[in-house]
């Protein structure tokens, strides 16, 4: 559909892992993998299928020990996220590639795999609401917007977010009118039919919902934010976060 | 993560083939596999895995065969939908599955698949830009909208416009409150990088280089409707569609 006006060709490739959030991988791929004079490669820790934190199966195609050097990491979270804080075989595969690639894309709290990873130190970065406040253990600085672009790391805000980060980086790898053809192909023009995809827009009676049912991904997510801490030598702000 | 407040359990089903839109299906499947008191199908002609047009692996848990009867039908589109325009297998099924449904939500060019089923005969609709003006050969109503609904069909337009359907959906299946909290959980606040999502935003330069590359599919789309118009026996207006 698009015209090549890439130059060089472009390894992406994103990591899928049990019960992580689907569209934080899905809702990339869509854009991503219609950049011109490029490969998206779907990477897993071995061949076997997992499945999203809905039950979505999803089927990596390499392995991590098979994947070629990225030019465009994208990591997604998703709960499943949590189980992969202290897994030195991802947490290796991530800092590995993050040296050698253009730019690094976490989703969502994928940005928090990274920071596990220790390659979010002194960067600007986002992720889902419910864990921004978590971003400063891994030594980053949190910014709260949609999308962050901070040097070769572009971090996007929950779930959907991933769609606006995937579009601006489409502009970064290639050009802003590539971006807008994949823009139109999928006819993003968004129609929310609520205000309530944020904390500032959403009614208290369904931030306070979303919040208790978070409760305990949150709790054990700021656990293991202090953990990792330790283990970075990251040193806290005296305030405890909110 | 959700108080349930859907009274019955409702099964909710997207089909899945080959060379379809990813999109189609995983973003009303973030959004309805989180619907309380629910069960969400992926279903397939078989067990086999299929490729999206864009090389993703998607896996049905269950066949045409096997399904039960679906409160909610999706039918996904993209470029893999043309291959089934003549299938009775898939086309009685969507029948089948139509006639007991409570909704049945189409998205991007799932729309005439269930065209191609008769089942839009009056029915006003939306689809993908590209393919708007082949509705009326199924005897739909083509309107220029990103969500359509009339009575118990739900019909979104290009790829992303599912999120927002899927969404509307929640409100009609349960209510505006649990659609509120999804959209909240998904963070879907959009901010696209550019207003390049629909034809009238669009830059030209932007529409001629997508429409250029869509040619292809989009007459062979229009071959097909004209022949299942012949089979459905519906009258088209005299005009030839642009």
């Amino acid at each position: 559909m698009l015209e090549p006006s890439v130059r060089d060709h472009l390894n992406i490739g994103c990591i899928v892992f049990q019960r992580m959030d689907q569209s934080d991988f899905t809702g990339p791929f869509e854009v991503l993998s219609r950049v011109p004079n490029s490969t998206f490669y779907v990477i897993g820790r071995d061949h076997n299928s997992v499945r999203d934190v809905r039950g979505l199966i999803l089927t990596p195609e390499i392995r991590f020990s098979d994947s070629p050097a990225l030019d465009v990491l994208i990591v997604p979270g998703g709960e499943g996220q949590e189980d992969l804080m202290d897994d030195e075989v991802v947490l290796s595969f991530l800092r590995h590639q993050c040296h050698g690639a253009k730019y690094i894309f976490s989703v969502c709290t994928g940005a928090l795999l990274c920071g596990a990873a220790g390659v979010l130190q002194g960067v600007r970065a986002t992720t889902h609401w419910s864990a921004l406040h978590l971003l400063e253990y891994f030594g980053a600085i949190p910014v709260h917007a949609r999308v962050v672009i901070d040097g070769k790391y572009v971090s996007a805000a929950g779930v959907t977010a991933g769609l606006d980060g995937a579009l601006r980086l489409v502009s970064l790898v290639g050009t802003d009118e590539i971006a807008q053809q994949i823009q139109l192909g999928m006819e993003y023009a968004p129609e929310p039919p609520f205000d309530s995809g944020n904390l500032q827009s959403a009614p208290p009676g369904v931030v306070k919902a979303v919040r208790d049912g978070m409760q305990r991904i949150t709790q054990r997510r700021l656990d293991t934010a202090k953990r990792v801490a330790e283990r970075l030598g990251v040193h806290l702000p005296c305030k405890q976060p909110a």
